[in-house]
């Protein structure tokens, strides 16, 4: 594989590039693929782009290169490359949606998918109104709360990390949530180029 | 306190009588509480209908009974209710949202608020349409997903299922969902009842 090679991991709200050591992020809604000119090694879990991305020779869908075996069909491909990345781990990706995935001995286990920090905010809002708070994330993880923000706050970040911690494996955290969820995690490591790190493995490997 | 007083909680979504062992039960949306002209005891967590209530001579809000030393201001009344119901136990309060709270040696230790299920699947619909599944209840807690709807089920179930056993009490349900969340919670004591038990125990107490 050369170095030069482009990245492009299309997710629900970005789109985000990797170009040697270069990275670049952009608004989905704003992106349009047919300005780049460069080939492109690219990922997505975005079926409104994907009809538009066919149709360009230079971009190169990664998903044709996936050993199905270990996977099932509708998973995003942006969980199968985090997973590609690691042997044994777990792994938070944090972004519109959290996916938390087990990798054993380069296998893929299950996971789950929980609503991101973000869709998270607005649930509790459309219960109602009075539930209109933002998260809290230097909260005590080992108190019951007493106020409604800590409440809601330990609702969202205990639940996850009650369940997390439970398979006391090593936690990776990626997405654009990545840092902000490390301040509940603070024994994982993160690493906001995971998934840039298994889709150059599989092609190593496979393409 | 008399046998034929007229219990009644307001929720989001539904307003709830007890009169004597007759219960009955209403969208808060089409309700008008002018058209009762008996004398009612009532809890309400709708702001929309709060100042109607007030202007009604023959509805009595039990919110001026409560102690408010071991509670707080923004806490919704029918959470208090619930805790004013058990001397040691966790409940879980499943409705538009589901609350969790501690009670000790009959004080409140605090709790949380969690989404109801139905606003948790709206929830992932509204990320992605590719997340729009209905939650299985059925869902084997012990074993991570491989499927799409098994991990939103999971994400939404096993979180609150994980951090909820870590506690270790006795376990009351109540509200809407109390049914159906008992199939994850089967050690659970489902008790649709329990705000009424705790509305009558501070009348008796305190009214």
């Amino acid at each position: 594989m050369e170095d030069n090679v482009i990245l492009c991991d299309i997710g629900n709200t970005f789109v985000h590039f990797l170009e040697g050591e270069k990275e670049s992020k952009f608004l989905t809604a704003d992106f349009e693929p047919a300005k780049v000119k460069e080939e492109v090694f690219y990922i997505s879990v975005n079926p409104a782009l994907d009809e538009k991305l066919a149709a360009l020779p230079n971009w190169h869908d990664l998903r044709s290169c996936i050993d199905w075996q270990q996977y099932y069909t509708t998973m995003g491909i942006d969980r199968i490359m985090a997973c590609e990345a690691v042997e044994n781990a777990l792994i938070i990706d944090a972004g519109s949606a959290i996916t938390v995935d087990l990798v054993t001995d380069g296998r893929f286990e299950g996971g789950f998918i929980y609503p991101g920090v973000v869709a998270m905010q607005a649930c509790y809002r459309n219960i109602s109104p009075r539930l209109d708070y933002s998260l809290n994330f230097e909260l005590d993880l080992d108190k019951m709360p007493k106020n409604s923000r800590d409440a809601i706050s330990y609702g969202v970040l205990r639940t996850l990390y009650s369940e997390v911690i439970r398979h006391n494996r090593k936690i990776y955290l990626t997405g654009g949530d990545a840092k902000i969820l490390a301040k509940i995690f603070p024994e994982a490591v993160v690493d906001e180029q995971l998934l840039f790190k298994g889709m150059k493995k599989m092609m190593e490997k496979r393409c």
